[in-house]
């Protein structure tokens, strides 16, 4: 086995945090000795051990002398668990051989400078690319304190997330919407506008075995979620967060939501709808690092013009419904010219059953000052 | 090499009588003689010989024993040349290997089987599935008798041809728009409909030196294309068939316009406007193999209801444009429940600079008659 091999097992063991680590990164780490692997882990949840302790605490033999694989930088701080440095340097392994560097600023080099004042040999940006791939979500989190949004939705070829009609069940195949369970376990919260809310009553959880529920946030400039939806009725089971935006007539209501185990946010913008990067500012408070945006057409319009989505998920039917004034992804203002477009880069094209789903990253954010005025 | 190499030539050879053939196929032949490539030609125009004798008039040294790779089933006709099976059986070539069965019922068979009985050996279906992507077209119009309709469009990431304001310069990038230049020159006719004239005043022509440029089709119910927008004052450069509906008031003009060099065409349904069933039939008559509908969204609903189109060829840009009521690939009438969609089959998926370009097959057309009615 080369570098390359023991790094991508790293890789593969990051993996298995997926959905549980936030908000902390995905890690996995390798410890190999003569060619062979004597230790493994990844960081497996929040507040649990890091990937490197793990691989320690697998460990067949002594690690003296051995060389670790770790796809992100090892931290150097006591945090819910101490510095994985001190671990590395107890175990006198000789070399380290870094993935993704760490942007915290508690480690930001620090983790590889204690390492090598210490005498270990580090390799730094090994298969970097790769290991970055793992934590889009980290790496925008830790930077700029606000979640990393996905916008996610299911439209048919030409453009359609329904009929003229407003049926839309549905749009997409059995195993995409399988995908989405899985997405919504992926990210910690998932957000809709209050429209979705009226429209389909949904729980907004996920309902697969063994995966985990995201905290739901519903935009709700006046408040108008019913007492007796879905959302509200379960707020006890999962979190919950209504933002509103328009304080006039909304007080006995927000008590009864509160009663109910809703929490709420005031989070207005001057025409008295919701901020959305304020309101990104503070779910990112409260620790939410991720949010998978299942907005219609309003809401992520709204997003994308304040410049809060980070990556787009379209899944798209082979299916073309026609007829004019059918529900497309995004509507509400929209922008005049192309060159005022929202720009996006194709990052990953893959078939899922019949279905295509498309990921984009999102480029251009210049418009977000502009927009904002009129959200 | 290997009987599989001397196939793949031939397909590639096959491949450079791209938009030059039709309504003939694309045929490559390939002639190898103890591992040597003899003799190799494809059938580069209608009217001019077939691969099998190009592939014969390039011999290097007699062809006897040989054995000859074709991507579809020698002909056994007299058309514009003599059949191909006389010149295979006079070089006294022993083994034919076949890839597409050629299902015009003038040949069906009956060209592997004059080999045979004159002792030739015959292997049909060698990489047909390969062979046969060459001739969608030819297969189609062979037995169908109408045009092979390509539904060609170019949206943003969200379905948008064009944002609130209208604004479609450009949606996508130089080398989507390259391509289409190309399709152009593939297919033997464009579609458009008189919403499209009337806004942009199109040439649709081919920028393009060495492409040849397509018959250019109107739908025009009540023949209102002036007559000097680009398409009416170049219909002596390039072919121009007009297909209206409603015959009122209409002699004057058609006149004016038949003296321009534009053909017209009578083609009514009941609601007087164009029905593109017999328009297709009429088209077929003409020689027309097949279609490149560059539609708005109204042509392209009623051609997808009516059943007309066979693949959709979806350029995706890499951007998303919002906007309530800003215009889709296909609008129209459309369908009330998904149930009713057309459905289609991903086929193929590129990259194509920053644009994504996906091709679908067209699978089902059930609602053919329903339609009609409406159209």
């Amino acid at each position: 086995m080369t570098d390359q091999d023991y790094m991508k097992r790293a890789i593969e063991l990051a993996k298995k945090g997926e959905g549980w680590t936030n908000p902390n990164p995905m890690v996995g780490a390798v410890i190999v000795k003569e060619g062979r692997i004597i230790g493994e882990g990844y960081h497996a949840r929040c507040g649990e051990l890091h990937a490197e302790r793990n691989a320690i605490a697998s460990l067949t033999e002594s690690a003296e002398g051995a060389t670790l694989y770790v796809t992100l930088e090892p931290c150097c701080h006591y945090g819910k668990t101490p510095p994985c440095t001190e671990a590395i340097l107890e175990q006198k392994i000789k070399k380290v051989v870094i993935g993704s560097r760490d942007p915290n600023p508690k480690v930001a080099g620090k983790g590889a400078k204690i390492l090598r004042d210490a005498g270990v040999t580090v390799v730094e940006d090994f298969m970097r690319d790769k290991c970055d791939e793992l934590n889009p979500i980290f790496f925008h989190y830790i930077t700029t304190k606000t979640p990393y949004v996905v916008m996610k939705y299911a439209m048919t070829l030409d453009g359609k997330i329904a009929t003229k009609t407003g049926a839309s069940k549905w749009i997409t195949q059995e195993a995409a919407r399988r995908e989405v369970q899985y997405m919504r376990h992926r990210y910690m919260g998932i957000m809709v506008g209050i429209g979705t809310v009226l429209a389909d009553d949904p729980m907004l959880n996920v309902r697969v075995e063994g995966l985990k529920s995201p905290v739901r946030i519903i935009c709700d400039s006046k408040l108008r979620i019913p007492p007796d939806s879905q959302i509200v009725k379960s707020a006890r089971e999962y979190r919950t967060i209504v933002a509103y935006a328009d304080p006039e007539n909304v007080e006995k209501k927000k008590e009864i939501l509160q009663t109910m185990g809703v929490e709420t946010v005031f989070c207005p913008d001057m025409k008295k709808h919701v901020n959305l990067k304020h309101l990104m500012e503070h779910l990112g408070k409260e620790n939410i690092d991720s949010i998978l945006l299942e907005g219609g057409g309003t809401l992520n319009d709204s997003a994308l013009r304040a410049g809060v989505v980070q990556e787009v998920q379209a899944f798209i039917a082979p299916k073309i419904f026609g007829g004019t004034g059918s529900r497309t992804p995004v509507d509400g203002i929209g922008i005049e010219l192309p060159s005022q477009a929202a720009v996006l880069k194709f990052k990953d094209i893959c078939q899922i059953g019949e279905d295509l789903k498309i990921t984009c990253q999102v480029l251009r954010k210049e418009q977000e000052e502009s927009c904002l005025q009129e959200l």
